[in-house]
């Protein structure tokens, strides 16, 4: 699958891409070129198919920069200067979510459920009916800071109920978590190259309907990140509006056609599920506590709690299990300390049951033994 | 220099590349690892003594997305919201950097030259003189839309006397043109991985003067492109704020390595140079007219204009070159037709010998006597 010198990068990406896909990088393309634009194309079209979307209903428009410029280039075109936005926020990205629409100069109102409690559907529907002013509805789906997936397609349908524009921030899911836009409602999705899909960073792209990227025109705070003028000047020309990440796009091209080949967003979500499955239950009987409850953990990534033994040390942790091939991540929680590990990825439960062993033998080494921390209240 | 089956990219960027920079992006990294921090790190000293700038005085941060990003970033950190900016401009970028700062709501004056006449230290000298009120002056070194090099040093100078700050485009020209902060005076300077140092496209960067990048914080319009922020940040952890295009970054370390094998920028003036001086000679030769006088014309492009005989087409005499391995560009003059010839990029005089072979073959497949167009007014 890759390299067998280079670590795993068991992150929420970069992760591990496959050989294929970074050999597609070995080419120099010409952006204003014709073969160029062909792909633009087709990965536009390819993204739309694999939500169901219907290309007379929405539209997908790739953005440069990472994962966060496409999500304010969204922001800015679905919400307006005069309506609040409610933001769903239950971790880091939920928290920039609202940063980025206080930079805008918007009226934001934010749902805190902490860092990692869900936003629960009924919470939700009590919010809109208190606040009928509010537009728009931004929500994380996999909120990647503590790996929890929210409860997307019922918060879509009370979003709907309440008649509001609703903006899913689908980072760290799309492609890699079933989210069809043909049976769950929402206005904007936003995702990005190096997740899922399995890509190398360098662009964002949105799936966003139609009507709603049309009425933003001129609207943008941000020559860059103009959505709209983005989206028009690659209807006319079929170009991306300044330089586009060449070698990223063609890489995720690549990546695009892997994905079909292992049976599309099916194949990959139970993939990445029996990674998760393999690691969680592993990590148990190693002694570690996740964070969260089964029902909430994400097929992406997953947070477990640092075991309360003074001699585990997460900076050694992380070196040692380097040292074997695996880069894992830091925790995100400001209550408790914790760690995650990604299962997304060129990797697979093989991979998983490796990774394993090597935790097992660094608290060897570090001389832990493994006890759980107290338990922490748990979403309902 | 590269696989003998692509084309060689004779524009301004995404630009040929070495294999050995494509070869670099053939191993995924961790944006949170030390390993990376370290790449990161080194990038941006080796920027600040290209530029012989002093490390106290001023400062280099990468900005993700195309190099329109960071000169976005750049304007929205050195100019303000109520003292007037001058932009000068003679061509498409100029016009840029104008539409971005009305994108910001800044008050904006242009010094308009049309499509290729350069401004002139006295033109700016004079208007700085009935303008007094204005704080900062912009303009692009290499006006790449003409393939212009515009009198930088001296109007440092004049804006230096009237105690503006200075900002520069010097997308197209950094590393590939003399441009030393111990010698120019100005405040910021902007380009990016894919011009002159030969990298792959994904990010931009700004050397700028610490006390001004200082005095911007908390000022941005966007979070993404928050200049300030983003420095901070990098000062603070070694990380970039959000995922960086990690592919390209290696590439680009990869082909920073080269340039200081190669010489430096002294190296690659001279190899630019000489690539500039075949190709003009041997298209005048063909019968080709330049847009500009020689003593105008940059090392990075060159604007030829088009023969007025009929049998020309610039779609065939693309898709001609391009069958024989070279992919041109068109023009961006508004008055005249034309096309362009970057010869910055992993190509040499050598090359610029065979392309202007298939220049004589495409002419005559073409069956084009190649007669000179009308004269244009030429800069003073
Ligand atoms: C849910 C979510 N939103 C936003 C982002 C930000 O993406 P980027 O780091 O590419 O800007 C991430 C990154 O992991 C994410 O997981
Ligand atoms: C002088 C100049 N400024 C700005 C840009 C914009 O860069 P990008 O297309 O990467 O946004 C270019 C691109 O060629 C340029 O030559």
């Amino acid at each position: 699958m890759k390299d067998a010198s280079e670590p795993y990068l068991l992150t929420p990406g970069p992760l591990t891409t496959s050989a294929e896909t970074k050999s597609a990088m070995l080419k120099d393309w010409g952006s204003w070129d014709s073969d160029f634009n062909l792909l633009t194309a087709d990965i536009r079209q390819q993204l739309l198919a694999m939500a169901n979307a219907d290309p007379e209903t929405f539209v997908c428009v790739p953005m440069q920069g990472s994962g966060t410029f496409a999500v304010e280039a969204t922001l800015a075109s679905v919400t307006t200067q005069t309506e609040p936005t409610l933001v769903l926020s239950n971790g880091a990205y939920g928290k920039r979510a609202a940063d980025i629409l206080r930079y805008l100069g918007r009226d934001v109102q934010v749902m805190d459920k902490g860092d990692y409690l869900p936003p629960l559907p009924e919470e939700v529907d009590a919010w809109l009916t208190a606040h009928p002013e509010i537009a728009s509805v931004v929500l994380i789906h996999c909120e990647t800071s503590s790996g929890i997936l929210n409860p997307l397609e019922d918060i879509a349908r009370v979003v709907e109920r309440h008649g509001k524009r609703f903006i899913v921030d689908a980072m760290s899911s799309f492609g890699g978590v079933p989210l069809y836009l043909d049976q769950i409602p929402l206005d904007a999705l936003v995702s990005s190259a190096n997740k899922c899909i399995e890509g190398v960073p360098g662009f964002g792209f949105v799936i966003i309907r139609r009507r709603v990227l049309e009425a933003s025109a001129g609207q943008s705070h941000s020559l860059s990140l103009d959505l709209h003028a983005q989206w028009d000047y690659m209807e006319r020309t079929g170009q991306w509006r300044f330089t586009p990440p060449t070698h990223s796009v063609v890489a995720f091209h690549a990546a695009l056609e892997q994905h079909r080949a292992e049976g599309g967003v099916a194949a990959r979500f139970a993939r990445y599920r029996q990674n998760r499955d393999v690691l969680v239950n592993g990590m148990r009987h190693l002694g570690f506590q996740t964070l969260l409850e089964d029902n909430w953990l994400s097929p992406i990534i997953t947070t477990f709690l640092s075991p309360d033994d003074t001699n585990f040390d997460f900076k050694t942790f992380y070196a040692e299990l380097k040292a074997r091939g695996f880069v894992i991540y830091p925790g995100k929680l400001t209550e408790v300390e914790s760690f995650r590990i990604g299962h997304i990825g060129q990797v697979d439960s093989r991979v998983m049951q490796v990774l394993l062993e090597a935790v097992e033998h660094s608290l060897n080494i570090m001389q832990v033994s493994c006890t759980r921390p107290a338990t922490f209240p748990q979403p309902a």
